[in-house]
């Protein structure tokens, strides 16, 4: 269950553009917030099941989202890479601060 | 134009997989294989205006989702930082095998 939570998060993180403000608001509630089901719905005064569908659709329509677009694995995979070549270059004492610098603009990126 | 069709390009390619398969035959057809309105909708046995209207929408989903996820311009970000990493290892006579073969799987990721 963690492990969903930490990757609905994560794709929640990279594909929020795509979602309606309701679909963002409940995700951001449940999954951010820890808001519970019965919670969302007394805030938005509509049904738990109302909430609970709306909330499986939007997790069904993320991950549509990341076989399509893969960019919650592609971040996974640039993100070993990087670690690597931050690896290989405190190995061979390979510290020079531009260097370093340039890194760490690589890992904001995502 | 030119700097047009390279930026459709790009879009399509990482967007493509959002698209219907009419809008990726046609977008392909006159981006890729530089077909012309006219031989698209002989092709498909369409009206031209219907393929114009068609590439219209697609082209103006397509700078939609890159508003949206910036997959383009992080692209070009990071391109420019891998760059300048090499420039960096270069100048500093760093050349580890392991390190450049990293670096290459990094720009391939993409």
């Amino acid at each position: 269950m963690l492990e969903k939570t930490t990757r609905m998060n994560y794709l929640y993180d990279f594909y929020q553009s795509l979602l309606t403000p309701k679909q963002r608001s409940y995700m951001s509630l449940y999954y951010l917030d820890d808001y519970s089901l019965g919670e969302i719905a007394e805030e938005y005064e509509v049904s738990r099941q109302a909430v609970y569908d709306n909330i499986k659709r939007t997790e069904a329509m993320l991950e549509e989202y990341e076989e399509k677009l893969l960019l919650f694995q592609k971040f996974q995979e640039r993100k070993k890479l990087i670690k690597k070549l931050r690896e290989i270059a405190a190995r061979n004492q390979f510290q020079d601060e531009e260097f370093l610098k340039t890194i760490e603009a690589l890992e904001k990126l995502e």
